[in-house]
């Protein structure tokens, strides 16, 4: 962080007893420019005992209602881990409200959603971010550098992700992530998120052209997805594919090729360790002579860092909420961000719907 | 190898003075079951100085054409690293003639012709291999048992594999493997070949229904493939992709997930080094309970070799060969495999021609 963090504490509140918001709720502690103001849930007994558990500090206010923490005039900023159906509402409702918004992933069930959230922000003045925390660990940044050198990576070709994990039979049952009416994205909204927007990232942002679901999309029995993939292709010829499953064992790997480089990450979302995280990067390689070997094969590099990456997320959250109190504008990165993640979220689920037909994507 | 290796040296004839068979030459030398006997190339001369450049023994016999060879009584053998459109009358007449074949991938340009190769094999009772070197690695081996072991990998949902490498202005010029009337199915008999046979070899080369060419196929001016890829389906859900290129950076990785563990390796085809090759492997792979880290990360596995992998594969081929020659039956294995590859490759290039439209495969 650099030297104009405001290390005034940013008083947020957390919108639900989500698991995920566990972790989230110990970045806050962790980071030294916010705190955990309230916490609301449908149940006050629940939100006391979350409250206890994940040991908030003694002046964070326990609700029983969502509305009582967008309604609290002390709280500066929200998180919302809720389920994907209710982000719409409480992002706008809290963004009406002046505060900002910490959405979590994905951001909500189709890109019109995300509009209305990302303009009830614009409108309001108030700092949007979502919620996918391995864009803020410093290996991104570290492998960033290396993919914006044109003479070590080139440019983009080719990035293929897949992202599984071996959900369990309770979780098919009665985990929110396969309720059609809570998060009704299955699989592509929960870890298929995390593979557009890792390939999206490699092609800085830009929008593919066309976007086909491919592979055999398996449902739930209430419908929901529990395994799909798709292929993304670009006007200039690159390419993309991801395969995400509730259904596999755990793996999150990501590979992109570029004219000159290669980068490979096999634990993108959530690293091995929480201290420290790898990626090898081959630039330029090549076989030996008798191409029984590699002249250069790629390299290993460690990037270490000093807080988890959730941490690093609620400190740049934090901080760009700060230079608003500050009298600065909000930072409209992470909302175009979002934005261009959810519309090739929409192309996907749209051509799954469609049996595996293409979709083009037009940009505005 | 087992003790029933025949140390009898068997004498190999070598189609073509291409550069792949130069490392086969040295395999060769290095198997101590097999030994040059003659290279027939259409200039003499050519053969003349890539005998002496690789080292042939004294007595190898030395052709200003590919007939010489297989008419040449002493050869028991034949390696055809010729281009692939001439593959199937080369290694037909070996066969007429009671030679074994040790084929280079591509086997051929389709599976009929793969078919005459084979039939014209069994007629005349001769061994058929193809020259896919990296199977006959130790590392293979290692990582069959494991993903056969259905409490560490359980059964398998999908694979993706990549193989990538920069060919160059020259290469794009004048290869042959950009050569329609030469190597006329480009990259994907080149490198796609390798694509394809390892996710066979996950799938224990069980037959997709399905094959759908993805991304966007690019071609040279000429029409031979520079870039394709393709996502196959089974019917039992399992899903595969892959993608071959010769304009990005050297890469090949394939990642295998089963439903209790995943396999990846980052150099399947050429090793990075000539003595040892890895695979990480991970087994019940979970999150920790925060999910800020994995509770059991995959682990890395290194498998020395003793011998280069195309060692490896002279040996096997010339310790079959021996066999048959002491009144056994020719492994059948090898042609199966090798077919079964061909057939998923005819059907990726019938989607590409069919302007990606998917293709079903009906199994015999």
């Amino acid at each position: 962080m650099g030297s104009d963090e405001n290390l005034e504490k940013i008083k947020i509140g957390i919108l639900g007893c989500a698991d995920v918001a566990r972790k989230v709720s110990r970045a806050i502690k962790l980071s030294p420019n916010a705190t955990v103001r309230a916490i609301g849930s449908r149940s006050g007994e629940k939100a006391r005992r979350y409250a206890a558990e994940n040991g908030f500090p003694a002046e964070a206010r326990v609700y029983g209602s969502y509305e009582e923490v967008v309604e609290d005039g002390e709280v500066e900023a929200v998180y919302v881990p809720l389920p994907t159906s209710m982000h719409e509402k409480w992002a706008v409702a809290a963004a009406e409200r002046g505060k900002h918004v910490l959405l979590e992933k994905p951001a909500a069930m189709d890109a019109a959603e995300v509009g209305r959230v990302v303009e009830a922000c614009e409108r309001n003045g108030v700092q949007f971010m979502d919620g996918t925390m391995w864009m803020h660990h410093p290996r991104t940044s570290r492998m960033r550098e290396l993919m914006d050198d044109p003479d070590l990576f080139g440019h983009l070709k080719s990035v293929h992700v897949v992202y599984t994990f071996d959900a369990g039979t309770e979780f098919l049952k009665n985990n929110i992530r396969v309720k059609p009416d809570l998060d009704g994205l299955g699989v592509l909204g929960d870890i298929g998120w995390y593979c557009i927007r890792s390939i999206l990232w490699a092609a800085n942002y830009e929008l593919p052209n066309r976007v086909l679901a491919i592979g055999d999309p398996v449902k739930h029995d209430a419908g929901t997805l529990l395994a799909c993939g798709a292929s993304l292709q670009w006007g200039d010829g690159k390419v993309a594919t991801f395969h995400c499953s509730f259904l596999g064992n755990l793996a999150m790997d990501s590979t992109a090729v570029g004219t000159k480089g290669t980068l490979r990450v096999h634990d993108f979302v959530i690293p091995f360790e929480e201290t420290s995280a790898a990626f090898t990067f081959g630039s330029n390689s090549r076989y030996n002579d008798l191409v029984t070997g590699w002249a250069s094969p790629p390299v290993e590099h460690v990037v270490k860092n000093e807080v988890p990456q959730e941490v690093y997320m609620v400190k740049e959250f934090a901080n760009l909420v700060g230079k608003v109190k500050d009298g600065g504008k909000p930072e409209k990165k992470w909302a175009d961000i979002c934005m261009v993640t959810q519309i090739v979220m929409d192309a996907v689920k749209e051509s799954i719907d469609k049996g595996c037909e293409p979709v083009e994507i037009v940009s505005n």
